[in-house]
Parts: structure tokens; C-alpha cells; sequence
């Protein structure tokens, strides 16, 4: 087993400007990678003010849509090359956060195509990456995985190349005006990678710390994600969490749920973490009853159906037909390095009864 | 809060054959640092193996003593120098490995002198250092520390530079055959980390985490230290928790027993693992009441007095006279680095009662 995590990672209030020394000296030029709305918390002014307070030059494209395409991407390389860019900055969830990874690859990379993103067995630097999460699930601040959308394939998929971000920027208070919605679906993100990572092919005692610690810390804070407010510490609770989770991540990569999440993002635009939540009643029921009681203490809950009813309660029923059904097992089942990583052997069957229990 | 290692870490049998083509390209002439009898358990030429496999030069030198000093480093240094070495291992318990930092920091740094090991606010960088523990204490694979002995002052103390390794690779088997006293103190030095990093001023969510988590490992496989037997098993859970230790203090720095430790290891010989846990029932009783009954459940004793039992029945009474405990106190109470890890205000009258607990 391995641990293997080179990023610095700066968990507390006002990180952004407290090590911008350290952080904002990473090159001369910055180009940073934003959503419309993702920067509107204060985090972009934070992250300028610091860029400016250090000398560093930057410019900002903040069109990242959500699920980024290799054609969005590349639009942006090309941008950052023209610029000259030599460090990259990912702003927002994980959409602008994995975009930055593969911008900074593709710039570091200018003579290559598109063809390269998904290419495997080649070993490319990229430019330096600072992350700033401003939503609570993807823990891309403190993983090395870039996803993008393939519209040839109709699919989203994590890149082969590893993209370690040199910093990790986690403020909780760039949470505070999340809608609320944003705020739960990502969340169960969070809680889909703890549980795909702890019930994982690829887990090792350095994942299992993780999750297990993490998944005690987004116990702690879930009833924040049922109720109409939110503090700035319970921000920080949750936000710890998915940083936690990136970690675990990390070493394990996720499974099925993630998996199968994909297809019904790209056919229904079903939001991220709403998909990946419908799979986890599934995933948790098909595991050891040891393994799924554990699970189910470490994140608070007596049982299976208390989970699902939470679950249910915040994302909602399953939004599929079973045509996409029909697909996305297909998928599943030629999808090798998904399968990789659960500890059974998987079925269609077994992939069937996973969405049903979606329903 | 901050999390950061970047040594890539890994812990499975036969790591160091297996992840040859990795670790041993990191250069082309490679600095071997070891003691005499360190390597004498198979790690040396496992370690030879991969660097002839790999087409790397090497050459080594067995000559570490315990608590290596100033004058040791900077021979080294020049034989380093002197035979164009870029990269440097370090094998055996934390005097081999702590050497081959500040080996690998001076190589790098040629053109200073010895004054530059202890030169605080320098930032220099070190060549490539690769890391094999062959005791289940120091944790030196996963810390930039290395602590050197000042005969000038008569004391050990770590240097303020940061040299974190690139590798560490960490296999139980290599403890199989060492000596039963030396597994047990090097298990006890572990144990200090924990308790040091846990009950620690700097402490965060994070060292936490891998306290708690450490601390269970150690536990399980505690009563190994009492027994007279001992599996690969055992070997490899001593040696991972001693990683996880390491990883720990990393982030918070050691504490009071350390401090405390060095003045009986410089002037009595004391092994450093034994001098430390002379420390550990006093330090963990200035605890508050509610810390030292959870460090207590995570490694497994009902009270203090089963713990302070079993620790004496490692590692026997303290080798001490009245003046150097006075030394001692006196030593900490001008050492700002470890007092500023204490959550609590020190006194001169709690160092006596810490010591006198040892007796």
C-alpha cells in the first residue's frame, strides 16, 4: 500500500490571503479558472488581492460551465498559452477545480492535441495548480483527477493523467451563500466518496484512517444539511469533510456509484452529487453486513432504512427511465477501471438492483 | 490547519525491490548511509539490487553511530561531495536516517560550512533522499526532521531545516532479527510520538486523526513488546504504526519527554526510545482528565497505573542523578521549540513531577 499526497494543504479562515506568500509566488503570471457564479463569494477578490499584494500578474476566464468539455478546455489552453501563463488557479467546485488540472496539463503540454487529455501511459508535468473549493463535494483540491465531459462518448471520464495540486486553498466561509441546494447535493458527493473509497478493491489502512475519521466529521455536521441555516463552523465541518474524502480518494479511486452517476449527468443534466447519491443505498446494501453496519455508525445512522429516508429527503426520487438504466449497466460492465475497485464480483444483476433501489 | 508530505510512502513486503524502477532513478550515483550493523538484515542488499537493476552507481557508508554528530554529517558530507553522489539513502533506525538529511541538505549545499545545519530562516534545498527504516520508532521516513548531536553544547537537537524524503519504503521484515531491547525501545520512541503530537499545542484535525488511527495500530500489536516471539505481521504493524507516528509529528513537533530525553541520552548513554518513554506517564498525567482517559483507551489500558506498569516493565527505572535532572529542567524551560508545543503552561515544579515520575 502506498500514501502519496504532495499537496499543501491550508485548511482554515482567510488561508487565501494569510499564505499568499507562499502560494501567490508560484510563477509570475496566473491564469485562474472560474464559473459565472462560483467566484461571487469573495473567494476571486481574496484570491486577486493576494495575486496583487505578492507583484504576480493574472487575467481570469470565468466561463467554466458545469461538467467541462475537452473542448472547453482546450479553448482555454489555448487562451493560456497565448497569455503566457506559468501557474493556474481552479476557483469553485469541482467543475472550474478539474478544469484548472487539465488546463494547467494542456498548457505545460502546448504542442499537443486533444487526442492527449485522455491518452494513456504518457508521463506529462503540468503547470503549478493552486485550488480553492467554494462548494463542499469534490474534494479535487486534494486529489490528483481531472473529469471531463466527452461529448463523442456521451459520457464523463477522469482523465489518466495525475494532477496533483501544489496548494489547497479551504476556506469554509466561501460556503456561507451556497444555495442550499448546491450545498446538500454536494455534500452527498462527499458522503458517495467516503463510502466508495471505505468499500473499495483498492483500500488500505492510510484510506480507511481517512475515511473513517472523515466520515465521523461529515456525521458531525449532516444535520446542517436538513435544516434551513448554516454557520460558518458547520461550513468548515462539511467542507473538511470533502477535503478528507478527496484524500481518501486519492489512493482508492471511487465505484460504482460514481460510475453510474455519469450517465445520468450527461443524458438528464442530473447535478453531480444528486447522481452519485442515488446509488448509495444500493452500494452500502451490496457490502458485508459488518462492513455496512460500521458504515453506517461511523456516519450516524441505525440503519439502512434511516439512511435512505435522509438520502431521500435530500435529493429526491431517481430521474431516469429505464432505457438510461439499460445503458449506464451496459456501461458499468465495460468499464474497467470502475470495476477494479469494487471488492466483489459485480454483476448486471447486481447492477440492476443498485437503481432500483434508486427509485 | 495544515496537511503537507510530500514523501511518497510505500509500505508493503519486498517495497523496496518492487518499486526499483521508482525510487532508484532518482539519480545516478547514489550515497549509501547506514550503520554497521543496521543493514545487516537484508535491507542492504535489497537495496543494492535495485539501484544494479535500475544501471545506478552507489556507494556506501557504514560507519553511523548512534545519535550521529556535526563532525560525522560533514565528513560524510565531503565523501558525498567527493564522489559526485546525487541522491541519498538512508538505512536503518533514525541515526542512519536522520544523517542522510542533513547529508543530502550539505551535499546540496557545498559550499557552507557546518554553522549552516543549525542556521535558522535559510531555505535551502537538499538532494533526492530515500528512506528505509529498520527499527519501529524513529518515523524519520516520514518527517523533513533530523536530529543531530551538538557536542559543543552537549545535546542533541533537531535542525530547522525541512528535508522531507522522496521516498520511504517500509517493510516489517527488515525487523525480524532486530535485538528484542532495540524493538521495544524504538516502539516505545513511537509511542511518545503519539502521545507528544497528541497531547501538542499545534495539534490539529488532522495530526489527530493520525493519532487516533496510529494509536489503535500500535495498541493491537502491543503485546509483542512483552512477548518473546514475534511474526513478519507484528513486525509490519510496530513499523506501521511508527510511520503513522512520524506522519503525525510532522506536523506538530514532538514535545516535553523529547526535549527532556536528549539530556540523558547525551550524557547517560540512555537508547533515546527508553530515554523518552521515562517521560510518558508524567507528561500524559499533566494531561487534563478527559485526554488522558481517550490516550489511554486508544492504546489500551485501563488506567494510569497499568500503563505506567507496563512501560516500566519495558524499559525499566530511569539512569539518573539529581543533577542532571536539573540540567534537564532548566534545558526546557530556555527551549522555546518544545514549550511552545505544550497546551499548557510550563512550570519548573511540573518538570520536577514529570521527572520524578520516572523514577
Amino acid at each position: 500500500m502506498y500514501f502519496y499526497l504532495p499537496t499543501k494543504i491550508y485548511s482554515e479562515r482567510d488561508c487565501v490571503k494569510k499564505y499568499g506568500a507562499e502560494w501567490a509566488s508560484l510563477g509570475r503570471r496566473a491564469l485562474i479558472v472560474t464559473g459565472k457564479s462560483s467566484a461571487r463569494n469573495g473567494s476571486l477578490s481574496d484570491v486577486t488581492d493576494a495575486l496583487k499584494e505578492q507583484g504576480a500578474d493574472y487575467f481570469v476566464f470565468d466561463e467554466i460551465e458545469e461538467n467541462p468539455s475537452i473542448e472547453l478546455v482546450m479553448r482555454v489552453r489555448d487562451l493560456g498559452v497565448r497569455e503566457q501563463a506559468d501557474f493556474v488557479i481552479g476557483i469553485g467546485g469541482g467543475s472550474p477545480m478539474d478544469a484548472a488540472k487539465a488546463v494547467a496539463l494542456m498548457i505545460a503540454q502546448k504542442d499537443k492535441g486533444a487526442d492527449f487529455l485522455y491518452q494513456k501511459g504518457e508521463k506529462a508535468s503540468a503547470l503549478p495548480v493552486v485550488e480553492v473549493p467554494t462548494t463542499c463535494g469534490t474534494g479535487s483540491e486534494a486529489t490528483p483527477y481531472a473529469i471531463l465531459t466527452i461529448h463523442e462518448q456521451r459520457i464523463k471520464a477522469s482523465l489518466p493523467h495525475k494532477v496533483y495540486p501544489a496548494y489547497a486553498l479551504v476556506d469554509g466561509k466561501y460556503l456561507m451563500d451556497l444555495p442550499r441546494q448546491i450545498l446538500v447535493n454536494t455534500a452527498v458527493d462527499t458522503l458517495g466518496h467516503f463510502i466508495e473509497s471505505y468499500i473499495n478493491a483498492q483500500a488500505t489502512d492510510f484510506s480507511h484512517m481517512l475515511c473513517e475519521y472523515g466520515m465521523g466529521v461529515w456525521s458531525s455536521a449532516k444535520n446542517v444539511l436538513i435544516g434551513a441555516s448554516r454557520t460558518p463552523e458547520e461550513c468548515d465541518t462539511l467542507l473538511f469533510a470533502s477535503t478528507l474524502a478527496g484524500m481518501a480518494i486519492s489512493h482508492t479511486g471511487t465505484s460504482l456509484p460514481h460510475g453510474l452517476s455519469y450517465y445520468f449527468t450527461y443524458e438528464k443534466g442530473v447535478p453531480h452529487g444528486k447522481a452519485v447519491g442515488y446509488f448509495l443505498p444500493g452500494y452500502l446494501s451490496m457490502a458485508g453486513p459488518l462492513v455496512r453496519k460500521k458504515v453506517l455508525g461511523l456516519i450516524g445512522f441505525p440503519d439502512m432504512q434511516y439512511f435512505s429516508a435522509f438520502l431521500h429527503n435530500l435529493i429526491g426520487p431517481m430521474e431516469a427511465d429505464d432505457e438510461l438504466v439499460t445503458k449506464a449497466v451496459k456501461g458499468i460492465m465495460a468499464n474497467e477501471s470502475k470495476l477494479r475497485n469494487v471488492p466483489y464480483e459485480v454483476t448486471e444483476a447486481m447492477l440492476y438492483q443498485i437503481c432500483n433501489m434508486a427509485y
